[in-house]
Order: C-alpha cells, then sequence, then structure tokens
C-alpha cells in the first residue's frame, strides 16, 4: 500500500531510496529555525492543523478553496487542512493579545497543505518557519524580522553570495496603482499579476495588465527606476547599522502575491536564480481587524519560510551535513557472562546523557564490531574481567584506535559526560 | 471566529487562559522524548498525517471507521488522518526494510486524530511518543523498549512512586482462550472485553464474558494467580540487571485493546490510580507482513506514549517547569545615539548563541528596565560612551543586581557564551 500522493515519508539518513526525505535533515533545519527565532526572543506556539474553511475564505475569498485541501467532516462541517498559518496566528492573537506585552515576538514551525488538481508530482505539504512581530508600527519591526530571516540563512552556511532578501513596498505600488485606476476593486488582481511578472509570458502579462487600464512599459519603468520609500530607507539604514546591508536591496518587482499585505513586503531568493522563492513575507496590518470580526486592531508582520526549497539550495551548495546515529559509543559484549553488568553500564551511561547502543542478543566479538562501524559509533566500550577478579572498562576510539581501560564508574567521564 | 472542537491552540507561557495549551510545555515534552530516544540509540521518521484509509481498516477492520477522522478528498479518495503510527510505520519499514541493518529501531512524534461522536469536550488531537523495534524476535528487544519508556519517564522527575510498567503476555492471554474457546475468530472480542474490564460495569463484563463461553471468575482467578510466562520472567531479568526492577510488576489486567498484539504488553500507569493509562505497547510480530500484503515478514514490537495524560501527571505532581522566554539580556537603549552601535552589540551577541531582546522603538529607561523584568532576561547590558568617547558595555545581573562593564567585543564572553 502506497502513502498519498504529494505526501512525504522521512527516514533516518543514510537514505533508502532517492524517492524519500531524510528525517534528520528535517530535524537539523527544524533546530536552527527554533534556536535563531528564540535568539532573537521570538516564543512559540501553534494552532490546530484543520481549521473552519471559512477563516481562509474571509480573507482570501472563495477562489482560494480551489488551491485548499478541504474537505466536509462528520459533523457536515467546512474544513479545511491549513494552507498557511497566518489566519490562525491572527485568530490566535485576536483572542488573548490582551495577556501580552505588545510587541509580541512568536514563531512556530507548522505542516501546511494545499491540493491543486493536475499538478502530479507536486508536494500537497511541506514545513514552513513562520515568525511574526504584532503590535509595533514602527519599520524598527520590520528590519528586526528581516535581520531574523538573514541571520538564520546564514546560520546554515549561507552567505551573501548565495542569497539575497529583495525589499519592496505595497504601499508603494497601492500609490502606483491608486494614481493611475480609480476603482480600488481591482487592486488585489492588479498585484497578482505584479507578482506573477517574472514567472509570466510577458505577452499574457502585457494583456492582463491592458485590460486593467495599465502598460507594461510603464510598469517595467517603475520596477527599474522606482525610489525606496522613507519605509524602504529606514530598514536599510537599520540593517546597515546591524552589518547586514550585503544581504538585502530593494527591488519593485516583488510585490507578494497575497491580499493582505499592507507594507513593506520581502523575498528572499538564491542569487543564481535557480530556485523559486526561499522566503517570504511582509506587513499585514487590517488582517487581525479582519479576522477578529472589527474587535482588535493591531499592526503585524510576518514571513513564512519553507523547508523544501531550503533544503534545495543547501543540497546544491553543498551546505547539508550527512546525519547518522551520533552514537557516543557502541557497548561490545564479548563475554556473555558479563551481560548483566553491561547492561547496568549502558543503563548509566544513557542516564549520564551519552548516546549508546550494543547488541540486543548473543553475536560473535566482529560482528558487534562491525555493527559498531556500521551505525558510526564514536567509541566502543566493552567490560572485561581483571585478573583480580574486578571489572575494567576499555574503550576504544574508533577514529583514532586509541585505546584506555578505566573502572565502570569512570566510563561516563571518559566518554566526555 | 473559534478553532474547531477538540483542537488545542498552544501559547507561549504565562498561559492567557485555563482553555489554551502550553507551546513551551510541549516542546518541553518533546525534548526529552527525542532525547532519551537518541540515547537509547533510536533513530527519527516521519509519514504523512493522512494515509488511505484502507491502511487502517486492514488492519482493526471496518469497526474502526467509527473513530476515525475520516473524509473523502477531491481525488475521490477515502482518506483518514492518521489515528496511530503503527500502520504508517510497517508500510514505511516494509518498503525500505532492506536497506537498514536489523534490528531497526526508529522512533516518530506524530500529531495523531480520532473523530468520535457525542463526545463533548473530548479531545479530537494528541501528540504520542512511539518508539519501536524491527527485526528481533528475542525478548531482549521487549526489555530494551521498556527501558526506554521507564527512563524517558524517569527524565521527567517521576520515581517508582510515581508510575508502573504493568506487564502482561498476550501469548499467555491466547492459551488461556484456545483452551477455553475452540473460535479463534472470536479471540479479539474477547481480548477487547478483558481490556475493558477495570474501566467497565462488572454485571456488564460478566454477562459479555458468559455469551463467548467465559466465566469471569475464572479470569479473575487467572488476573490473581497466573503465573509469569517464560518471556515475561526472561523481561524481568534484564530489566534487573539494568537496576530497574522497581519500576514494573507482571499484571495479567493488562491485554491491551488493539488486535494486531502477539507477545508481551504492558502499559505505564502512575501508582495513584487517577489517570488513564500513561503509554502502552508491545509486540506485534505479524503487522509488517499484513500490511506489506505479505512481502516482509519481520517481528516487530513498540510503544505510544501521549502528551495529555503525561502533562495532566506532571502538573499534579508539580513537575512542570514553569516557562519564559529564557533571554540572555535584554540590551537597554537609553541614548538613543547609540542605537545604531547597540543593534550591532545585538546582533554580534545573538551570533555568538545568546538569545538577546530589546525595545524596537525609543523608550524611556525605567519602561525598558520594567520590560527586561518582564521578559526574564537574566541580565540587562547597555552601551555608554566613557569620557575618552570610547564605547563600554555595562552588564547588570537581575537577580544578584552585581554590575561590571567591559569592551563591547568582550560582551558574548562576559554575557556566558
Amino acid at each position: 500500500m502506497d502513502r498519498l500522493p504529494g505526501f512525504r515519508d522521512f527516514y533516518p539518513e543514510p537514505l533508502p531510496h532517492p524517492d524519500v526525505w531524510s528525517a534528520d535533515a528535517r530535524q537539523y533545519i527544524f533546530d536552527k529555525w527554533r534556536t535563531m527565532a528564540r535568539r532573537y526572543g521570538f516564543r512559540e506556539y501553534d494552532g490546530p492543523p484543520l481549521e473552519p474553511l471559512e477563516l481562509y475564505t474571509l480573507k482570501s475569498g472563495e477562489e482560494i478553496v480551489a488551491q485548499l485541501y478541504n474537505f466536509t467532516d462528520k459533523g457536515q462541517r467546512e474544513i479545511a487542512l491549513r494552507p498557511e498559518m497566518t489566519p490562525t496566528l491572527a485568530r490566535m492573537v485576536a483572542a488573548h493579545e490582551r495577556n501580552y506585552k505588545k510587541p509580541i515576538k512568536w514563531f512556530a514551525i507548522p505542516q501546511l497543505f494545499r491540493y491543486e488538481r493536475h499538478q502530479k508530482g507536486r508536494l500537497r505539504e511541506h514545513f514552513q518557519f513562520n515568525a511574526d512581530i504584532f503590535g509595533e508600527a514602527d519599520v524598527a519591526a520590520d528590519a528586526e524580522l528581516i535581520a531574523l530571516l538573514i541571520d538564520t540563512l546564514r546560520s546554515f552556511g549561507l552567505t551573501a553570495k548565495d542569497f539575497v532578501i529583495r525589499l519592496s513596498s505595497r504601499n508603494a505600488w497601492q500609490e502606483f496603482f491608486t494614481q493611475r485606476c480609480p476603482d480600488p476593486g481591482k487592486a488585489n488582481e492588479f498585484y497578482q499579476i505584479i507578482d506573477k511578472l517574472e514567472r509570466e509570458d510577458p505577452a499574457q502579462s502585457r494583456e492582463k495588465l491592458a485590460r486593467l487600464g495599465f502598460s507594461l512599459d510603464e510598469i517595467s519603468a517603475f520596477i527599474k527606476t522606482g525610489q525606496p520609500t522613507t519605509e524602504l530607507e529606514a530598514v536599510l539604514k537599520n540593517l546597515s547599522a546591524r552589518g547586514l546591508s550585503e544581504f538585502v536591496r530593494v527591488d519593485y518587482q516583488v510585490i507578494r502575491g497575497l491580499a493582505y499585505y499592507t507594507g513593506v513586503v520581502f523575498e528572499a531568493f538564491d542569487q543564481q536564480g535557480e530556485f523559486r522563492a526561499i522566503a517570504g513575507g511582509g506587513r499585514y496590518d487590517n488582517l487581525v481587524k479582519l479576522i477578529s470580526g472589527g474587535k482588535v486592531n493591531l499592526p503585524a508582520l510576518g514571513f513564512g519560510f519553507g523547508d523544501v526549497v531550503l533544503l534545495e539550495l543547501l543540497k546544491a551548495r553543498g551546505l547539508l551535513p550527512k546525519f547518522d546515529g551520533a552514537l557516543d559509543a557502541f557497548c561490545l559484549i564479548e563475554d556473555e557472562s558479563l551481560r548483566p553488568e553491561s547492561l547496568k553500564l549502558i543503563t548509566d551511561l544513557r542516564a549520564s546523557g551519552l548516546a549508546i547502543d550494543y547488541a540486543l542478543t548473543p553475536a560473535k566479538p566482529d560482528k558487534q564490531f562491525k555493527r559498531a562501524q556500521e551505525m558510526k559509533a564514536a567509541r566502543t566500550i566493552k567490560l572485561e574481567r581483571t585478573p583480580a577478579g574486578e571489572l575494567s572498562a576499555r574503550i576504544k576510539d574508533l577514529r583514532t584506535r586509541e585505546e584506555k581501560a578505566c573502572a565502570p564508574a569512570e566510563a561516563a567521564q571518559v566518554l566526555g559526560k
């Protein structure tokens, strides 16, 4: 029986098949995400992987349903597997923001889902690092969020040669739109065309824009020559103070497709232009009000940073480590009469924080040693009886082949804990 | 708009409302689970949260559907949100076991789902630590798995006064059944009645058992006086060698409800009998063969250990820590002309591994200091200009009120990284 199309199985490395994913690499990425968020003072939250369908249609309109993994549950409720985290977060913040001092800095690592038909081979789920700030209207918050994104990318070993944050302004685009089109109801359609400019056939974009009364040429000119807004200048200055200028540049090509952005927007791209956007985000000052039915009004901003493009990029740049079980030692039991004492030693070593494995059942010494090597154990440890009848632990470093003996009670210390 | 009934929102502590759950406590539990699994040499895996419905009906029959969170997807597939991890794991192991040396020791921390109607207030999801061993028929594997469960419970500060592993044998029960009933098709029904004995009205159990041709009295007698099987003796001896005897006792009351168990079974309970089972598991030597359609045959065993009962128990025993943002320092910016230099310092401190926060926008010194205290920062750090015009970092310990000054470049070291 197979898994569902578009879903992933995560196996321990080394991977048994090109069709499966690494659980070790996934955890490596999650650990870096969580570590950097905490260094920046972000606190973790999570919500349900399922939400009422309405939470998404409210914000994005009924068209969104075509891309959702939605269904009717046994209680006849219209349900969707979450396609993004922001509506859940806005719901959670709106419900209890009074109990938290502002600014609220929160992060999550949700699994997200979509269901587009006719997209064979495309993933229907991914994981995403989400970081958001609530209750701060100043662009100092935008700079803080972008700095977190930059530092997180750097924590994987990526440099300014590998990625760049393209910074833009929904405000600038809104002004551009308003000066040329009297119908604000068409703004979202306009933003979506701009969002697709880089990926779409220019003739098609030109036609779509013309239908809204815009010329592709004036838009191309604005993208090329538009001056940074005051807010963008302030973000650049803030990032410059941090020493992060080389990682960011203003680029009005970026606009973000989703309807709810209101100010600074940004996307992280690989410098060689091989991959889709690595991450993206921006300000969405009106969303909490919308989701809370007008009860709570808080400025907000955030980004989403998925695992799939990041993995592709890290692999392509040779920055993804190889993983093994990270065993501190493999305990050899060559003398079966010492199995009870060996089990006690193993228990004690594990209790002291060491990762230890051993042969569950009697096996020849060379087979046990081979197993220790296969598992990439750092060392072997084995109990021996001295001529005086006392127990001694013999520890061998599998890299240096160096050996030493010690009392069993000292083994944890010798092994480094 | 509310979340769906039976689902949880996880917030940072301190919690804003009794109706929400702690994201910090959740992560604390996940960290302990992951740490202990690794010390025991278990490798992490994960599968999709959604599987074909058939994966569960195959194993447990059509009755299981009443308890599943299942639905029809847009591609007209019959889908279920995973109610347990074992079928997914058996599917994954069957697909690629040839690439892994035996025994395979794997763990996962999946979110699991169920949908029973008419269960108001009952959770429809929880998280579960799953650890399994494949490819080892000897009870040494059962002992290893039970030792992991015991050590994981101990890692939360729980002692032999708090919990006990009740050890039983599906083999012993099967023998009991076979000697008295000629119809193996009724075995599962029998096991389920035994599984519910402790929770059900005795009159009802008596009647159900009588219908299968059993007397409640002979079953009570077997539970009281049944002798440990050879396999249980071996498990007890193994655990005794590890010094873990006090955490385990044979108790034939335990049988495990699920159909697929084949050998040693066990459940962890709190010693005061206040809560439902904390964890449970056992051998399921035939499941891989069933799931793989006969292609792969591997002995197997595992346990599931949920987050909800564990949380209740840790709270009741006062063993759940209070969590805060664990900030190493809060950077005070009292002189706004030093904001750029402060931003640089903050960036450098974070890069050195420290968790740092600060006021995003200008604020009065006392307000900043109050914020540092509210966030439970360990220390404050602030840049000052010396009379000679050089920058100095003043670090204050918020517990001891001790202060010291140093060069900004040395601040990370003074702060302990």
